[in-house]
């Protein structure tokens, strides 16, 4: 058996998100099928977590045992002449079988763009929320400072299948950038709760339309509660960026 | 009657082509529908000229006569509420009836982008020529200087469905840039011929790519023939950039 890291883009639009699932057609399963036509084998290929449905990647990181060993650069070629081009391998790697895509994963980094402006670019149309009115970009980084660091997000993530030990999370950065009619928001954490980019996202954004004052943040974090203050943003807008090993 | 300029912005991959055409679905006459289902009228919508299938638009310009009087902003908000998301009207003007989308033309500006790396990134698929051989950006540039100027471009235009007069064109400018494993071809010309900025594009790549060298470039005009040496770029990595009147 070896093992291979492979780094994947995808444009998550067409998809039910990563996870292989019984009935829809998710990237996991047209990865895996491709892998199968390629190699012969039934392997499985495990990321580092699941993406929603119609969230995209820059960075996701999967990992697959193969018995018969393949040299990466022939996987790479071997998987994108067969799979969609709204799913590239960017890079394959042998690696030691200590590691492990989800179990391994130092930090992750997701980036959420908005587009600012009355109208909306069409090439922006599946890789940009639309916000029409102008946001207080000030006042979303004096929110965003307040939940950077440990503390417990149950406000800040939806309910999973499987209830979590612990919604306690330690958020290492919350960044608000602009860049013309652009905001990007720049998540880096060692681990983030079910939904939990999207929930900040759509926290962010309602502090920048003033429907929250930013000083209501700490009050919303202490309330360990779901309220309508916040939203589960477009899934559209949200790139899992990078991961660090 | 008052007549309008709309700067248009569209995603060219569904559609044959700007001009409207008894069967298949054009941006011209979407856009036609939409005006009519806003205003009521039957109003022509002309463009600065055509775009083929599959080439975008970041900037076309088209003009439209209305009986009643609308106001611009409501006009481009109505037409976008309206308007399928792959086609944008980004700014309207009213303008005097002087005014012509096609023959008040000053110079227009198309762009030509190539991502040249072995994998292509899922979010440029429809944005992007794809060349996966390293393409030598020197050897393109110096046949881009031998393109400029004022020539007879017979050898880089197809056959038009009508003959036009001349096949000589100021060629204003044909730079070519590299921005990471960008490659970007900028033309501007106060005309282009049928095809002429595909074709132009086409040549450079093949001088890039080796298969022609640019010293050959002056013969290639002077042949005023077509050959193989002069293919058709893809539609995908054109934009019709900006118009100046």
């Amino acid at each position: 058996m070896s093992r291979y890291k492979l780094t994947i883009a995808y444009d998550g639009s067409e998809y039910a998100g990563w996870q292989a699932q019984p009935v829809d057609r998710t990237i996991q399963r047209v990865i895996e099928e491709a892998l199968c036509r390629l190699t012969g084998e039934r392997a499985g290929c495990y990321g580092s977590g699941r993406t929603d449905s119609g969230v995209h990647a820059r960075g996701q990181v999967a990992h697959v045992d193969l018995a018969r060993p393949a040299a990466p650069d022939k996987l790479v070629r071997g998987l994108n002449a067969l799979l969609p081009a709204d799913i590239r391998i960017l890079n394959a790697r042998k690696v030691p079988p200590t590691f492990h895509a989800r179990r391994s994963v130092r930090r992750k980094e997701y980036r959420y763009f908005i587009w600012n402006a009355p109208v909306l670019p069409p090439f922006y149309r599946r890789y940009r929320t639309h916000v029409r009115t102008p946001l207080n970009v000030g006042a979303m980084r004096e929110a965003a400072k307040h939940l950077e660091g440990e503390h417990d997000f149950a406000a800040f993530t939806a309910n999973p299948n499987r209830p979590v030990k612990s919604t306690t999370r330690r958020l290492e950065q919350l960044r608000v950038t602009e860049k013309g009619n652009e905001i990007i928001i720049v998540a880096r954490s060692d681990g983030f709760l079910y939904k939990m980019v999207r929930s900040l996202c759509g926290f962010l954004i309602r502090v920048g339309e003033g429907a929250v004052a930013p000083q209501e943040t700490a009050a919303v974090l202490a309330s360990r509660t779901r309220t309508a203050r916040v939203p589960t943003a477009p899934p559209q807008g949200l790139f899992l960026w990078h991961i660090r090993y």
